[in-house]
This record gives C-alpha cells, structure tokens and sequence, in this order.
C-alpha cells in the first residue's frame, strides 16, 4: 500500500463557497485521509467576490489562501484545479478561462444555464484534453456507493433487457411562504428552477445507470408560487419567481424503455427524497437517496416463491467505494459523494485518462433540459433529444 | 343493532365466474356477517356459458342456481340485483338491459371498452335513476380502509391546496415469456391493456381521493412483447398481443395540480403495487396496495423537527368501514374491498341513494383512457379531457 | 377438481361469540369456497349463556341453531365437531367432556388456564385419539402463509445450525387508563395476562418455527397499572388487576440456541405487533404480524456483496394456502388464518390424521408458561421446562 | 459567528490508530470545519509500538508526529487531550497516567476490562477534575443526531412513564468459519466479547435515553463458536474463543420499566443493527442504526385515528448537531457521531465543565456488564447492580 499523504501535490482552487463549496471542501480534505491516492490534493485556494467573507470561509473550510477574482484564481501557480462551486450563469467563463489556462477543472451540474454555453464549454473540454487538461462535471450521486453497485449490477446484465426507469426528486422547501426570492428562484441566475437543480441529477442517473440515452421526452413544469417577497426588500415588496418549481416528464431510451420523472421544490413531506427503480426482464433494481446505504434488488431469474426485493447494504468491503471506510453496516453520508468524485477525478488526473461524467455528457445532459423546457411549452408534445455528434 | 340477517333479501344475480367473480361472491357472502344491513344479500344465480363449469362455479362459491344465458338471469325474479363480473366487451349490453328490466347494477370497471359504451350505459343509468334502480361501477380500491381514510382526511383540508398527485400500479406477470395470449392481452375482449385493467384504477382514485377531474393529459404506451403463443394453439403457433402492455403519462387536474401515472404488467418484482402520493400545501398522503392497511400521513403544519410520515394502521373502530371487523392491528387483505363494496351499494339501495362511483364516474374514466390513447397516437401531446355534460 | 360443496357434511358447534367466535365463523363459513375440501363444514349450532344473545349471534354470524348449555350442544346429533371459544377458565370441562362424547375438538389457545388442567386434556385427547377423535389447539398463527412458507425454509435446512430466535408480541390498549377491569385482566377467568393471551403465540410460534423446545427459561413480569374501574360498578369503584401487563423472557432451546421474548398490553402504538426473527448459519428470517403478507428471507450462503433480507410477498401460489386465494400481491389478512386453521382440521378429521398443533403440543406450551411464572417468582432464575412424556 | 479556526489551539494525542483510531481521526480533522469552536483542535501525535506502521498511519491519517510509546505522547508539550483508542486491557494505565500527567482523556468504551480497573479510572477522574482535567468515555452512540433528539423528546416528557425499553445490536460478522481468533475473541485483550463490544453501547443508550439506572439484570450468554483458527498459526492449528459470541438479558430501570437487550456477533444478515425503542404512557420512540437518520416517534396522545409512527429524518436546522452539516434531507454517516465527540468534548474543555458521559457512567455501566456476567453465571438469577456512590 502506498503512502497516500507522501504522494505529490496536487493543487487544488474552488470557487464558490457556499452549500457546494463546503461539501466539496469536505471532499478534498477527506479524500487523501480514506483512499490510496497517487496524488494528494492540497486545498491551495478559495475564490469569492466578498473580500471578508471569502478569507472567513477558507479559514472555517481550511484552504491555505484566499482570492476574490477567480482569474487570478486560475493564475495561482499552486492550482492545477479548479473546482467550480457558483451559480449556473458563471460556469462557461469560468471553466473556460481555467480551461485554457492548463488547469483541469471541475465543475458543479448542472453544466450551464444554457446549450450553447455547455457546447463552449464541451468543446474547450476537448481541445483541453487534446493538451492533457481534463474536465468532469459534479453529477456526484454516480458516487453513492449503492447506485454505483446499481450499475455494475446492471452492466453485468442481472436487470437484463430494460422495460423502465421511474425517478422521482422530490423537495418541499419550496412550500414555505416566508421563503425570499433566493438566486435559485431566478432565471437569470439559476438557469431553471428544480429542472436544472433536480431534473439534471436524475436525468444523468436515469442514463448512466441504465447506459442509455434519452431519444425524447414529453413534458409539463409549473411554478406554484408565482411571487416571493424580495430578500433585503422592504416590507410587502416581492418579485416574480422566473423558474419552474415542479416538472413532470415521460421519456424514451434508446432501446425503447419507457421512462417517468419528476422532480418538485413543493412536496411536503420530502426533504430530499430521490428514487429511482429500474425493471427488466431479468431483475429489477430501486433507491432511495433517504435511505442512501441501500439498494433494494429482485432476481427475477429466481423462483417466484423466493423472489422479492433484498436489502443490501451497500457497505461491504467489495462495494464501489468502501475500500476506503468503516466495516460493514457502518454507514456512510450525503458528502461521502464529494469524497469519492474527489477520488476518481485524482485517479483520472494521475493517469492522464478522461473523468466521466465529461463535459460532453454534461451537454447532453443540457439538451434533454432544453428539450424538457420545448416540449413544456408546445403542449407536452414528445420533443426529440439531439443525438450527441 | 338491529339484526341483520332478520332483514329482508336482496337478490342478487351475478353474471361471469372468474377472479373477479370469486371475489365478488366472497363479499356478498360476507357482508351480511360483518355488517348490519337493512337487506340481506341472497346468492340467487350465477351465470357463465358453459353450463358444467358455471353449475360447478355455483357450487363452490355458493349461489343457489346457475344460468347459461345472462338473459335469463336478468329475468329472474329472485334476482333484484346484477353484478357484472365479465370482460369488458360485454358490459354495455348487460348492464342496459339489466336496468331496462329494472334491476339495480354493479358492473365491474373498466366500465366498458369504449366511451360510446360508456356513454350509453351511463344514460341508461340515468334513466333507470329517475325509476329507483341504481347502477354502481367497481372501483373497488375506493374502498380499501386506509384509502377512505386519505378521503377522510383530504375532504377535511388535511392536505391544503393540492400541488401533486402521483400514481403508478405495476405487476410483472408479463414479464412471464410463456404467457399465452390470453383475452387480457386481446384488444377486442379487453379493449385495451394495462391502461383499461391498472390505469381505470389509478385514474379513478387520483381523482376521487382529490376531489378533482383531470382537465388533460400526455401519454405514452408501449407493448413490449409483441407476440405470444396461441392458447390452445399448437407449438410455435402466436398471435399478435394487441394491447399495451405499460404506459407513463401525466396530466392536470382542475386545481393546476400536477399528476404523474404508470402503469405495467412487465415489472419485475412488483406483483400489485398500487402507489399513489398527494402532496399540499398542508400535509402529504401516501399509500402502497402491497400493504394495505397503512396509510402514511405527514402533517406539514407541525413544526419542522417533529414533522415526518407516520404510518396510521387503519385498523381502529373509527376509521372506515372498520366497525365489521376486528380489534386495532388485526389487518384486512384485498377481497375485504369487495365487502365493502357491497357494504355501500346495500345501504345505497336501501336508502333509495345514488351510491358512488356513478356510471357516469366511470364514463369520465373511459373518457381519461381514450385521451390517453389518442395522445399516446398524438407525439404525446397534451390531450383536453371533455368535461361531463 | 372435485366439487368441495357436494362433499359431505361435517357438523360444527361453536361455544362463545365473541371476538374468537366471530372470527372462527368466517373460517368455517368461508373455508368450502376457498378450498377443495372432502367434507363440508356446516355451522351446525352456536352456544352461549344468555338467550338473546346467543340467538342473535347465531343470526348474525350464520349458525344454524342456538344453545344456551354447552352440554346440550355437545349432545346435538348434527355436531361432530365442537370449537370452544370462551375463556381459558371453562377449555378443559367442555373439551374433555366434548372428547368423551365422540366429538372432535378445536379448543382456541391457551389450551387451559393450568399445566393441570392441560394435562387432563391432554390424556383425554389421547384417549378420544384412540376412538378416532381427534383435537387441536388453536395457535391461527402457524397459518399465516409467510409463517408457513418460514417453516417451510427452515424445515429444507435454509437457516441452518440455529443461533437466536426472538419474538415479541406487543398491543397497546392496556395503556388507556379508561379501561376497565374485563376479563382478559383477572387470574380467574383468564389465567394470566399477556402472558396467556400473547406468550402463548409467541412460545408456540418460536418452537414451531424453530422445529425445537425449549427447555427452560428466565423471565420477568410487570402488572403496570394495578388498579381498573369495575365495569358495572360505581363511579370510583375499582378493582385489583390480577394477572401481568407485561414480560419479559429468556431461554434455551434443545439445540442451545437462545432465545428472547417480550409481550405487552402497554407498548404504545404497536396495535398487534408480533415480530419473530430466527437466525442461523445458513439464514435468517424476520417477520411482522402488521405486515403479515411477507416475509423477510436473508440467504446467508450468497456472496455477502449481494446479501441482505429479501422481502417474499407470500402470495404466490405455490406458497402455503395461496392455491385458495387471489393472484400474486392480492394480500390476504389476520382472518385468513382461521379459514386456513379449518382447512388443515377437516383435512386431518376426513384422512383420520393428527391434526397439528396437539393438545400435547398445547399442554408443553401451559408448560413452559407455567415455568415463566415460576421463574418470575424466583428471582428470575433459569427454571426448567419439563420434557414432554 | 467567531472564526473557528482562529481560535487558539487544543493539541490532541492519539493512541492507537485501528478502525477506531481512524474514526476518532476523521472526527478531529473535521470539527472545526463544521462546528463553531473555542478551541481548534490540532493533530499533533499518534502512538503505536510498530514505528514503520505509526509512522505510516501518522501520514495516512493526517497527524504531525508518530510515537511508539504511550507515555512519551503523554509527555509531550503539545498534546493537552489524550485520547485512547486501544483494546480495553491498555485503558486503565494510559487514562490514569495521563490525567495524572495533567492532561484531558476521552477513551473509548467499554472503559475497562474489570470494575476494579473502571473504578481507579473514575477515581482519577475525579481527582483530575479538581486540578481542572476533564474524562469523557467513547459511548458515540449518544452523539447520532436521531438519538439526541429522541433524548430530547423524552426529557421533554414526550414519552412519560416509562414502561419498556427493548435494545438489540446484532451483527454477523462471526458466523464466518474462516475467522481467526482475532484479540476481539479473547479475554485477555477484549475483556468480554459481544458483551463489552456492543452490550456496552445499548446498556449505556438505554440509561441515557431513560434518564435512569439499571438496577438489576438476568442474562444468559453463550459461546456459539468454541474454536477458531491461530492468526499466523501452522494449518489446522486452533485456539480456544475465550469470550461470549452472544448475550440475551432483562432487567429494571429504577422506576420498574422492564427491559429486554440482546446482543450478538452471530445473527446472519445483521450488519450492524442496533435497533432501540421505549415506550412510555405518552409516546414512543424507536430506532435502527442501519438508518441512523431516522427517528420513529408515537405521539399516543393524539387521536388513535390519527396516530402511528412518524418517521422524523434528523436532518433539520434545529436537531441536535445539525447546524453543522448539510440541508434537510442530506444524510449524515456513522463516522459523524465521533465528529460531534469531538464537538462536545471540545466545548466542555473550553467552558471547564464536566462532559458526559464521565467515567463515572463508564464505570457504571461496568458494573452493569460484571452484573451480566455474575446473572449468566448463577443460572441467570436476578442480579442487583451497586448504585453509584
């Protein structure tokens, strides 16, 4: 076993400081701690635009140094990385610049606000990697021990030929009427509403797990709320949510299987609920992200008598992931996500091969938004998802 | 109490003999037995064509004569009553003439295969109104006690302003490659597939449970396996399956409220899971068939840090039709749902009261059913429901 | 398939009409329809004290005729078979006198209210064994088709070399300080406490299960609330509650394998809540009378990446009993078990076979519950359980 | 909000470095990332004999300096906090030397491997604490934000009188055949097996939970598998498992709750699942490791109608140590509790004041598990445990 902590650098800049930056914060301190690593991440700097609060956050969140213009962020000599943690509508400048200027870079879903901002950024995502560069997108549910064994599971054929995938996201913060008209309740800022926050986790989940795409979907959005008062307004002063709130669509894969999402800010109840199922004619896999250590699975290659949904705890040490953690039935958390896409992106970075999900698959990812957002607006008609090039 | 078996007869005359009449029969059996009734439910005559098989169905299940001919049946005297428990193709005209001949009808859902049928019959239930008899269509699912509960608690605004409802039913016996084409799987008899069979149910109980019609919806159907062996026929000898085998859509409900609906036979490890959820503004409710005396209930109006679904076994002597059966925790199973119904059409006839759901109920279903197919003809375009006259 | 109904008679007499009674006589009512059976049950005559009760239960429930003195029942020329449902104070009187007469007997659990009195039975139904009378002990739970489907697993060795069962039993309605002192609450008409009504399952189910006896235990008892309003009485007046709340138990079956065991009348918000969950080397299974149409099956030989308990919908129809009833997911509940208790009686009765659980199998059950009182009296101390003769 | 990691610093020397030394690791490294701190915790020194492998796990797991004797580390200038991570049999020796030496300890449970041995700690504890030294011992389980808050309900008094409380914790990782007779299945290092391993960690949940005391146990205990395989021996070469595989056992909390535990390494399909629930007059609560976000709570005063178990995900602002980690719904992981130690110990260093659980509770609960041992032995009679002095 080699010393990880003994192994080089590597220099790590993020910016954005907030939810996102102190989850993935968490994951590169940790990553080097729980996993033999050729290279060790070092927390080199944070970028943020408040000159205070952004020395604050890398004091409470442990990076060496702090900067609040993310250009001289992706200058640092002793950042290899970037890691992007903003908003949705700074993504494309900021992967793109990092980009060029040699540094890998991850960056947080969804990719863009945008298509033709994810196809910039796709195709800098190439050409960097035609110099060595790698880029990867934060679709960190991949991660999650379970859903990874959900897919070796599927890859070795045990669902077998595909008839469904059913996800659903469902928060209920949205349902507080005292909630302010926060950024992600903005288009401009936010690009959509639990569409692009929601919706993109489980349409990737949806097709890496079954290794399929989407050929179209049908669908309808809605925005419950229609006015939030105006955070640091006065009294009585509100503004208009320019975002969906909720989204319900069907969809095909490529091989024909039928699928349904939705995804909702207003299901009361549901904190942070992601469930997904996939049935085919061999078996027949489901998830929940509240009960993240567990993936339920049917063999329907068993006798009907012994059938049925097992629990299997996703915490054995010849699980994806758990080389690095606790004995079995110890179970791990929401951030361990961050941990282990901080792993494989260093892994990726070591041996000078592509990271996935890649900026490409973050594109597609984006398309089937687009195309969400089209067929919402022409009566749910089934919209085509363009094929990737 | 009065005593209900001292209470005058209600003949009742059933017509078909299969799953659906088995349970049927086990429910009038029972009714008088665990409720108190002002009429008394007699078993008068079964009828089925083929006369040693419906004299053997009489026998077992306990009616006192068998008929060959539903006519026959209709024009017995001892028969006040008929329950139609035949496939769908034969609805229309036994239930007309039942009700032309004034007898009281309960007819088995889908309430037929086409809306035209569905039309007349509802118009001849109309009519038939207006002279005493009664017709009832069985959506029995209405009449599981947890779900008479979610009822209880949404009518009482448990649940607030409705954001979402979702349902889906799944079973897996088509999943099963040596399943002959039996008359499910035949557009003629069944008139359509799972939609008819699992989604007359969802759609049904989507909108009684929220009090709401659907104004629209957006469907795909697919038919997964497209061949299957001729049932009788000789080896290698199929036919064309010419129904759905699984269908996603989702619709609008009058408030705005989003809906989501699946429904499969090829599902692998999901046997008869009904699922359904609302979410409002004030609380949640959320069902599963597979155990069907809990009811899940999450008050939103608690304070956050105590709030969460509890389970409500709906098995106290205060919760619907709870007062015929047994002390809190000792469960009911399916066929208690055939009980009930009976339950309340006795009462209804009793009382001289339209008993619930209506044919015309169940003609708005058929109409769902035929927006759902002509939208799944459509690119899934969303399809207006016609509001009842 | 023969025709269950033109099978001949085989007359029932039922003492007691309450909770038990009713529930036996939709057994008895129901078991010809459900099952093929080479005789036919008939509700021959129902006994009780009081005139117009009894003749009204009679009504209501289906029996042919009324009797007010068990003695004139068992004389009945139409009844072969008697089923006693009263309290544990009057079992062994009128099963012993029933054998003496030439009838059959199902006596319901507790087989009797002393190790004595089970013990008089006992001989007395080994003595009727030899005229070919037969007797069985009420234990429904052994009839639950996911308890029959564990019995089955463990029976074909799939948990192997045993380690642990443990069982609780726990309700609440004990816990309402509004109940008054009923019967189930004095040593003289009901023996003991939960002890009798749910220890009695609970000891039953574990050696059933487990295909072994215990051979002794270690317990403690608990009478919480001691004093309950007389009912009848005055405001004010109470009475002494004579028997336990509640115990708590350890102990050894013959292999070695411990066990543990819990009941309560005081355990809030558990309705009717019988767990029992049996681990081997080979498996384990877990079971939840709330949820009494599955069973949870962990095979302990998979490769430990894909174990974990597996949740069996037992309503196949190669499960126990299911060859009766409904189509895979239709589930069944707590009554079934009585029908499915007839089914295995009229079987044993029509082939001339022991029915199983004996009146021996009752007597060793009164044992060992005789040793848990024991044991609680003495300090807790192991205290054998005598080895059947 | 102060700035944590400004705050001046707290040298902490561990000793030991096995699954529990990296679990106490990943707690130091990351408290003051989350939590708002007086003190910021440093890393300075790991101890173990193997200098190659100390040195080693020092940079794996992020500490500044390897030691290879225990009471070098005690001396060192920069280490104020002790913190002992070592079988039980080293606890006594290291713990006293070091509070002696003017340091604070925390150590990991049980406290000792003998009462005697417990009791010289506690008196050094006490000592310690009128020079200002302060002594907590590891129960972590205290510190799983689903268990605080059941504490905090039932402080509340939203349980009442307490009637039972029922603790399993089960695992199977000894039912492998091929396990050898590691220091966790001998006497001379672990003390007890099962017993001290988790019986300590559900005897000490059930008197913090309660708020009350044991007052006397019954148990049995047994050794399922009496032979194991010699780490490093020849083939086919065994020594004798000197320690309990399993333990059942009851008691009596001081105000007569009956109480049942169970404990074993031998129960297939468990993985680590300590499953806790009291009821009481007024409510319930119940728990289970294996989903540690939850909390299942009965509200029994409200409407029967109404009631059941809720499950509250533990995720909220204001649940116990929530304020450091994620939004609702993003759950936290088992290694989290030993984050919250950290958090809790840390604050009571910097405020002066006694953490709990003390070494007083520790020696308590020792005495608890010596009153198991002395049941099991005396045929499993009722033995009092000595009330603290």
């Amino acid at each position: 076993m080699p010393h990880s902590t003994s192994a080089p650098p590597l220099g790590v800049g993020m910016v954005g400081y907030a939810f996102m930056g102190a989850a993935h914060s968490q994951g590169w301190r940790t990553v080097a701690r729980a996993f033999d690593l050729p290279l060790t991440p070092v927390l080199a700097a944070v970028c943020g635009r408040d000159p205070a609060a952004v020395s604050q956050a890398a004091d409470r969140l442990g990076w060496a140094a702090a900067e609040t213009d993310w250009r001289a962020l992706i200058a640092r000599d002793d950042v290899s990385l970037v890691d992007i943690c903003t908003p949705g509508d700074s993504h494309a400048d900021i992967a793109i610049a990092a980009l060029e200027a040699g540094k890998h870079v991850l960056c947080e879903k969804p990719l863009a606000n945008t298509v033709a901002e994810a196809e910039a950024m796709a195709q800098a995502a190439r050409a960097a990697a035609e110099r060595g560069q790698l880029a990867m997108v934060g679709f960190n549910y991949r991660r999650v021990p379970a859903l990874a064994l959900a897919r070796r599971l599927i890859a070795e054929g045990r669902v077998g030929t595909l008839r469904h995938v059913r996800v659903s996201y469902l928060q209920d913060w949205g349902e507080d009427p005292a909630l302010p008209l926060v950024w992600r309740l903005r288009k401009d800022k936010a690009g959509s509403g639990a569409l692009g926050d929601l919706g993109a986790h489980i349409v990737d989940l949806a097709q890496y797990l079954s290794g399929e795409l989407l050929t179209g979907v049908s669908a309808q959005t809605e925005t419950f709320v229609k006015e939030r008062a105006l955070p640091g307004g006065k009294a009585g002063q509100t503004g208009e949510v320019t975002v969906d709130d909720a989204a319900v669509f069907t969809g095909r894969l490529a091989s024909g299987a039928l699928t349904s999402f939705e995804v909702s800010r207003l299901a009361a109840g549901r904190k942070n609920q992601l469930r997904i199922e996939l049935n085919g004619a061999a078996g027949s896999v489901a998830f929940d992200l509240e009960r993240l250590n567990e993936l339920e699975f049917h063999d329907h290659t068993l006798p009907a008598s012994e059938g049925g949904f097992r629990r299997i705890l996703a915490t054995e040490a010849d699980h994806p992931y758990l080389e690095g953690w606790w004995p079995p039935g110890h179970g791990l958390g929401y951030e361990h996500t961050f941990t282990h896409q901080a792993r494989d992106l260093v892994l990726a970075i070591a041996s000078g091969t592509q990271p996935e999900p890649t900026f490409d698959d973050g594109l597609q990812v984006q398309r089937v938004l687009a195309a969400i957002e089209e067929s919402a607006q022409k009566n749910a008609v089934f919209t085509p998802v363009p094929a990737p090039e």
